[in-house]
């Protein structure tokens, strides 16, 4: 099996697994309780707040742990909004082809009478920093933009908006979920107010995650209750999941370096072997984009097919993002940067791992020329397309 | 070292770490994945959900995973009181001595323009279900009371308190955290329309719990992103833990019969050996109350010494909740049944785990009988009292 699906979830690294493992067996106290086995708990959990604030620049104290990725997305931007609201600024800018986190947010504050501004992405995915600039308005409370897409792997000029944002006084929230763990991330060079990463995305446990909230700002909770996280989420901390997201951040940041030169070759010839196909088009830019993400769109076939005769041939991949999978839309990420819906639904995403070999990128080349090509043997489609119905893709 | 605070956290069962591991090292796929590996993930995450959902008699698709008690706790009472304000109708009916997870969101609802009731809990710790009878208005959109009360035990007529609920057509949610998997629960049986559970606390993971809203009942979205759990809840799905909360979950409710027998001779054990300390008082109902829990007031000494000094004879146990432990002000638990602060102040909960033994029982009779004794050759309060001033626990 070659796993190509890192983009959904990783699989935790053995550091990880071993951390959750003594963590259950041996340090599964309470760490809100007084008496030493609770209190090593809270050492431990305080420890993995340390780590993970090291790796991207901030503050233990600026560190809240929640159950995930989804969580922290969701706190940030209401955290956003409802400073915005005591002071009058209700207007939030974000991009298009955010994670569905952030954009069903974005719609219920809509909703509650926020004025949204999604920028264009345009066709290579990138936000352009000037366009942040000219749509922050007086009334303008926070702009959230993802670090790198979950479908086409764009990483965005995070630093330069983050410049724009300070200089416009403008919160700035960075979905980072698919960066953090990948590529460099540094809360104090890129100008970050906010930041949500997701543990299971860099080897970690699923469930874990946490939100980075430069020291002052208040967050609103999500979660009432208990005094835990400074009182700003309620819960046992799950430690266990912590200490082991700690462990699997710790490691991707010391191997970050060299796991990304070897995944960026490897992503290049993916992109240069499947290029070679007909009618078939990269999504998102070739060069600001993370290490393991090839994404392709191929004229005349469907994404669904193609995925579940990759899985026969012992490919794990997907077609656009796990959590909508279950949706007969195309992806609004694909559509944001100008795909039509017929070429949308034809699109595959490879998020290759740490340890992917030449061999098994070549052998995943093969079999996607195959597969298109026995799809597109059958598709009506692409038979109306070689007699002459013009082509999107060319 | 003995362990009495399982009312804090658990040890997770070998059932539910095993289960973890398995899950972690194998299935560890995306289950919105359409590739084998993620549908396995699904299959397991399906399992769980039949396997957690016959423990309480519900419906599979009637259980809905979170992060954890607190976060079930916010979305149930959120989404009564969301789909109270559409019909205009903003009462809520509670206790006095809920846990935070439930006062704190009442106190956002309040704010909000919702109203609280909140009855009295009585000496004894117990809701009169005549009371809650009363309590109803006719723009009454939801009562939520605990199951048992996580710091004296107290199990309140659950059934009663539903069929008045359902007799006067409003909605019933049930903190079940502390009952779950340590005595008998039955949604149908006892007129349950939401209830809130926590893996932790009956030896499943951290991190991991599980709302059951009634068929039909539209819930209101705490985390807003992809479509996981019926768009109900966004976020890649914990299986790993989801998997061991009902690995733990199925061995609990197996073993209930037999746990709470030994738990309830071991309970009464140490009600009636601390209950020779002169100037004690069981806080809570002797009768209706959970096979584990011990819970006294000592008058003239101060809970946190106690705790400590019993930490030092290796008994780890707790003063109140551990969700608040930080906190210097006394329980409102205690205070809820009528302790005076000075009382309140003294308290001990002891919660027993189902393999205490009669010889970890009396050692922690005669441990605490020497604290205390210790505690009070310096306690000024306890020698104004002996001097005659009054005492408030006769």
């Amino acid at each position: 099996m070659i796993y190509a699906d890192n983009a959904a979830t990783t699989k935790m690294s053995k550091a990880a697994v071993d951390t959750m493992v003594t963590m259950m067996n041996e340090e599964w106290g309470n760490p809100s309780s007084l008496y030493s086995h609770g209190q090593n708990a809270k050492e431990v959990l305080e420890k993995a707040r340390e780590d993970v604030a090291a790796v991207i620049g901030a503050q233990p104290g600026e560190i809240l742990f929640t159950s995930g990725g989804s969580e922290a997305d969701n706190q940030a931007i209401r955290s956003g909004a409802e400073l915005g609201r005591k002071k009058g600024k209700m207007h939030i800018i974000s991009s298009a082809f955010e994670h569905h986190a952030v954009l069903h947010t974005l719609e219920k504050l809509k909703k509650e009478g926020f004025e949204i501004t999604l920028l264009a992405v345009h066709e290579n995915g990138l936000i352009r920093p000037s366009e942040v600039e000219e749509a922050i308005r007086d009334d303008t409370c926070l702009v959230t933009i993802m670090y790198a897409n979950n479908e086409i792997g764009t990483i965005q000029p995070i630093r330069e908006i983050g410049a724009v944002c300070r200089k416009k006084n403008v919160l700035f929230h960075v979905d980072a979920v698919q960066a953090v763990g990948h590529i460099p991330v540094n809360v104090a060079d890129d100008n970050i107010d906010m930041l949500s990463a997701s543990a299971h995305k860099f080897h970690g446990p699923k469930g874990v995650g946490f939100l980075y909230a430069k020291k002052g700002i208040l967050l609103t909770n999500l979660i009432e209750g208990g005094a835990q996280e400074r009182g700003k989420r309620a819960g046992t901390e799950n430690v266990p999941g912590i200490a082991a997201m700690a462990a699997a951040l710790k490691e991707a940041a010391a191997g970050m370096q060299e796991n990304a030169a070897h995944q960026t070759a490897m992503r290049d010839r993916l992109i240069a072997g499947i290029g070679e196909i007909p009618h078939s088009a990269l999504n998102g830019d070739a060069v600001h984009r993370l290490p393991g993400n090839v994404n392709f769109c191929f004229e005349g076939i469907e994404g669904e097919s193609l995925l579940l005769l990759l899985d026969d041939k012992g490919i794990q991949a997907s077609s656009g993002s796990a959590c909508t999978s279950g949706s007969l839309d195309p992806s609004h990420v694909l559509l944001a940067i100008g795909r039509v819906h017929d070429v949308a639904h034809g699109s595959l995403r490879l998020s290759i791992g740490e340890d992917i070999t030449g061999e098994e990128v070549d052998y995943i080349i093969q079999s996607v020329k195959d597969v298109v090509g026995y799809l597109r043997s059958f598709s009506p489609i692409w038979r109306n397309l070689m007699e002459g119905k013009k082509a999107f893709i060319l």
